[in-house]
């Protein structure tokens, strides 16, 4: 890229190739979505991605909804306004988790990524102001760069979740956050929930500071332990936006999500979203609409739970075989994630490069998710919802190993 | 909204309710999509949107590769990367369009619009420059609005496209466009085709100043007379940026468009769609794939065609023999808008309240796309492509008489 450099004819000299807006010119490519690009190669066991079973996907529901919607609804392949009757079902959905809301206030998205996306653009300026766990999602990262935000940083709780208190002394000092991002359930890298005191004392700041919640429930569905907490969203309709997503529980390739967002804002995000993408796929919409009216999800949820827990288990096992002494790992009690810490000096971006080599084993090393050059050369997350247990096993006790030679 | 108003026990007190980013607390509604929405109640002959005839999608087909990609693929409802198969397919397509470039060029997007919102994210700063139509696609405007750019207008010739000469000579005063948006064939909403010494001074003044051009060329494989002009992106790949959708001729509700891009940016467009929405659908890209392999597409848009080109010519008859003496329309070549001016002193926006009222017939008032409050109140937009022929010369009867009546 070259600036202007000099004058013809009274003019600047014009650039060689096309300027670049001034945050793009700087961005990055996330490393996670690098590195399963990398790991994606033939032959690699990974644990890197955060990918659902596929051999659990309701392909045969789903392609007979599909072809149901093709066959009867003559607005099925048309542009048209979101679909009532799916919005109606995502209130059922949400009861489910504990949540009181109408279909006025469920937004749809294309998947939950979006719902991210079209916040970030309804509540933080250019350079304003945000607070992120140090390991965070990395795409919460990618939405805020562009706006090029100031981020203060706060610890986890590997047993109990984000440092409220932690966000508070930040709130007190007079840092004000456009919104604090938060997943209650499963959080992801590091797979813990939050604490019961911890939801409260959130919700307590929120109003206290006039601070609003993205609470990301992309996990809440998939829980494996009995009882649980609400989410934030059950205990507070003012100052927490809920986004919630198919991916998970139906699948991925649908790209639907959803928002549960005060009545008075659906205009506002209705604008936001027309500049994104228009509008979700009617196709989608309607095909989803019609595998939930056939009654089939509370079945799938329960094989899902059923499955997921085994592996998590398998996989909770196997790291307790075979990793050295020293190690720590959360137990998560929902999602598709472990966080580990191995004992010593060890960088785990090194390790992986061994792992692949020697055992064609894959997981994301913790960096990958560090906000603000945060350190995490010793951690690594992996994945227990996409590979079978016996194969978890076999590739644990891998990973175990170049773990013992290396560190 | 209330903002900081006074001070409790040493800090400001809190808000009342979320604080919005500043452009979104001025943010307003597209007038076209409100309009939309009004006019899509049952009983309503609509000239208003933008829709394709959905008899005429191609469901049957659709439908038949949807069931053997969800039979046979197994990665079809899982998160992937975008599908090669699907971007040599749109090599040939554009080969058609009489664009050389590879897959390495094409970037799948969800729907045309995210493209346009991906490429200003790539090169609008805050507070930038833009230069656009004085009527242009409000989809365009609505991207633009969260950058808050300073905006010039020029005019477009009803004719010939573009005002290219008023392009120039806000260059050479010194402003500098992040882009020049340009819709090379059948202009939304004017209808008009850029005429080949308009397209080439066009690129000149792109590389001269080097400002990149973004070619939206949603209706460029509906053209309906023998010979055309090539699009931009057919005569330069340095400064142009193709947008192309899958919309217009296959069906709206796939979602499913995609940018012609120089490869050196492809990875940052990548950065900027996985913030937006991670990815777009496996399920719908393998779809598209499998009906493309299936060779229907030709056939398809020749029907297309013949269908569109007939209802454009009825309309073009039925403006003739109803209309006022003194009105003016385009003639499009291509696309699916005709732009009319009606004689004398006319407010189109009361119009269409007497036209929904008297005779439930819609169509779109100029003002819906005017930029800056340009005036253009004796204007109206008419779709031709969603009603049938009969419908059309029912409708413009309907409608003349209105404007007869009230003009």
């Amino acid at each position: 890229m070259e600036g202007t450099k000099g004058t013809l004819s009274g003019r600047a000299e014009p650039p060689a190739s096309p300027i670049l807006a001034d945050w793009a010119q700087k961005m990055k490519r996330s490393v996670l979505r690098q590195m399963l690009a990398v790991v994606a190669r033939p032959g690699i066991l990974s644990f890197a991605g955060g990918l659902p079973a596929p051999e659990l996907f309701p392909t045969a529901d789903y392609a007979q909804a599909a072809a149901h919607v093709l066959a009867t609804d003559a607005k099925a392949l048309q542009y048209g306004p979101p679909f009532q009757p799916l919005k109606e079902h995502i209130v059922h959905l949400m009861a489910q988790r504990g949540v009181q809301c109408s279909a006025e206030q469920v937004f749809l998205t294309t998947g939950a990524q979006q719902a991210l996306d079209i916040l970030t653009r309804l509540l933080l300026n250019p350079g304003g102001q945000m607070i992120l766990e140090k390991m965070a999602y990395p795409g919460i990262q990618q939405v805020i760069a562009p706006f090029q935000p100031r981020v203060w940083t706060v610890p986890t709780d590997l047993d109990t979740g984000l440092d409220v208190e932690a966000v508070a002394s930040l709130l007190e000092e007079g840092v004000r956050p456009a919104f604090l991002y938060v997943i209650t359930e499963a959080h992801n890298p590091l797979g813990v929930s939050l604490s019961r005191p911890k939801r409260w004392r959130l919700l307590e700041l929120a109003a206290e500071y006039g601070v609003p919640i993205v609470e990301d429930d992309a996990y809440g569905f998939l829980r494996y332990e009995v009882g649980h907490e609400p989410p934030l969203r059950a205990l507070d309709d003012q100052w927490v936006f809920y986004v919630g997503s198919f991916s998970k529980i139906l699948a991925p390739a649908l790209r639907l999500g959803w928002l549960v967002a005060p009545e008075s804002l659906v205009n506002k995000l209705t604008v936001i979203k027309e500049a994104e993408d228009l509008e979700s796929s009617a196709f989608t919409q309607r095909t989803v609409a019609a595998y939930l009216d056939a009654g089939h999800l509370l079945d799938h949820l329960t094989c899902l739970r059923r499955e997921y827990a085994r592996r998590r288990d398998t996989m909770l096992c196997a790291l307790e075989q075979f990793f050295p002494q020293g190690s720590r790992w959360t137990r998560p009690a929902a999602g598709m994630f472990i966080w580990v810490e191995l004992p010593g000096v060890v960088d785990t971006a090194e390790l992986l490069k061994v792992a692949l080599e020697q055992e064609q084993v894959a997981f994301i090393p913790g960096y990958a998710f560090a906000v603000n050059g945060q350190a995490a050369a010793n951690c690594l997350r992996l994945n227990f919802s996409n590979a079978t247990p016996e194969r978890i096993v076999d590739g644990l006790e891998r990973l175990g190993n170049v773990v013992k030679r290396e560190a």
